[in-house]
């Protein structure tokens, strides 16, 4: 069957998108065809839109995306990663990447750092090859792309953002380790720092600090769990009390989102003994950070940085957002919505306002 | 029983020990009394001579000490901590520290961490408590000091080395989790370098690589499990092409003992994906690392700092020496010894030719 799909075309930062119609190319072993239904833009999107990060180009951006099976190709297994059996018609998340299974990194807990990657929303967009992002109509999940169903009546917007920044989150806390009645530090009140905010509440945290620069994302960070908030421009005297009050005089478990220096460098400063710090923000250049070595082995002090996620932590944000959806107004984080048409207004307003999220609709007529 | 015994008094760094004879103070509640028989000088104890470590003083120095057992105090459990019973005469070794069992820190598998700590070999000389290091004819273990029988036939003075170095390096190969088939760097090849090298091959390492910038040290390495070594004077492009030249196209653990900013930048850069770092080497204070946390968190890795080691640690050490002490060369790695009445020829023969160890007998005659 032939199908044709709109696409938007990134091309270089600074030059407006390109919308254009493609033939949809016929599927191969272990491939899925999607409908795309919703896609939110990530901070990375924007990143490469304003040209801090490089891609190759012309490409489709957005890889924070649900949407509707529409075939599936020869070989594919036909279930998703909880064996649920798949149909046409299901709505689905999958994973930002594919990865080959037999890779030593798939097979020691790191597949998103495999040989032969494919990432959706981040490849050259050429020849038959076009259909891999969110913002086109269709997307091509390649073999070996790990899917879930969505859970009846979670609304898209919030299902979009499960394969990016909920399963990262996930992963943080899987570096992190056991959370119950431990004090966290959350610095960078993004939408990977609400969510992992409410994540570490609903792991039993004892209290978690929502810290950022800016006032409005602080009292968000109040909706999404945090306990107390601090503002990070605040004097450093202050600071420096609120996170030695604690039994253990510092912060248990720290989690950067936010890729400032000077956030990370005082997130370590006041971690407690045992302490573990998990750096999941600097996706990008920054100028280094100054460590002292002997404070990190006199304090038994972890560090651990996180790109992406694995299949555990996919699965696992979503049982989060399952359970979680509704108690905390991750709906009301996808602050405006756009059409896939309007993606140039869509960028533009999340660069100005920098909203936590903006979704993009792509219905189908 | 009165009981009188002599010490090794430091008072300052640059003043010469000063010798004395103090009466033995009665036991207390779950205390022992151990005769020291042999005390190794640790890389630390050089530290607070030299002035770069700063402790409480006079003190008596030296905490990689074995002993005798003399008295067991009035409520002590009369085993060690794998049930062997206590008895008079027995060759024991202990954790540097005592520690309280119900602190957090305890309960958390740091109990070189705890509130209300005691040290060995790093406690003020004053008063009735004088016998707490190993550079006097007794020491007496506090309530809650963990202790080991030594098994028959390990040499004294490699024994004295376990509770320090060897327990040390158990820590940090916990830290660092399976090292089976991995492939390993290990800058710094002191004491605990060399130990740990044997230890990783023990473990199954693929490949262990010591590094120095000391060329006796280097040959030093090979005999205790170096598949290979590097010196780290050398040209640095021929460094990064051993140290890229894996599957992964870098090292899967690195250990640093050296206290080297150098050595852990160095190590640091050239870590696969998903690699650890483990710091034990500064305990004194260096300059800042320069660290780029992107690259930290696009490859996955992970630094964790150690100090001291906990009682799961100085049981892998015992359990490592007793089936590798004949294995590897460990009794040379002694490599002078005097006695205790010679403290301060030990000292200076130790800081200006920098042997793996010098030992003191400790003789009761």
């Amino acid at each position: 069957m032939h199908r044709q799909g709109r696409v938007v075309l990134f091309e270089a930062a600074g030059k407006d998108f390109r919308q254009e119609t493609y033939e949809v190319r016929s599927l191969k072993y272990g491939e899925l065809l999607v409908k795309n239904r919703y896609t939110t833009i990530c901070g990375s999107d924007l990143h490469t839109f304003c040209g801090v990060r490089k891609e190759l180009s012309p490409t489709v951006l957005g890889h924070e995306i649900v949407g509707e099976i529409v075939e599936l190709g020869p070989g594919h297994p036909g279930v998703d990663m909880r064996g649920n059996p798949l149909s046409t018609g299901d709505l689905i998340t999958w994973t930002i990447f594919s990865s080959e299974p037999e890779s030593w990194y798939s097979r020691h807990g790191m597949p998103q750092k495999a040989e032969q990657l494919f990432k959706y929303g981040h490849a050259l967009a050429a020849g038959e090859e076009i259909f891999h992002g969110g913002m086109g109509q269709f997307c091509i999940l390649r073999e070996h792309t790990t899917v879930l169903k969505l859970p009846a009546g979670i609304p898209l917007a919030v299902a979009a953002t499960l394969n990016c920044s909920t399963a990262t989150v996930a992963g943080a806390l899987r570096m992190a380790g056991d959370l119950q009645d431990k004090n966290i530090l959350i610095t960078g009140m993004g939408h990977l720092g609400i969510t992992c905010a409410a994540m570490c509440k609903s792991a039993g945290a004892a209290m978690v600090i929502g810290a950022d620069i800016a006032p409005g994302r602080l009292a968000t960070a109040t909706q999404f769990g945090a306990d107390k908030v601090m503002n990070l421009a605040s004097d450093a005297a202050l600071i420096t009390k609120q996170l030695q009050d604690f039994p253990r005089k510092g912060i248990d478990v720290v989690f950067d989102m936010s890729g400032s220096p000077e956030a990370m460098e005082l997130g370590l400063a006041h971690l407690a003994v045992g302490g573990t710090a998990v750096w999941i923000g600097a996706v990008f250049n920054t100028r280094p950070l100054q460590i002292n070595p002997e404070s990190i082995i006199r304090r038994l002090i972890t560090i651990k940085g996180l790109h992406n996620y694995n299949f555990e932590d996919f699965n696992y944000a979503m049982t989060f957002l399952e359970n979680n959806w509704q108690r905390y107004p991750f709906e009301q984080a996808i602050e405006k919505e756009f059409e896939l048409a309007e993606a140039q207004q869509a960028f533009t307003y999340a660069v100005q306002e920098k909203p936590l999220r903006v979704g993009l609709r792509i219905d189908h007529v």
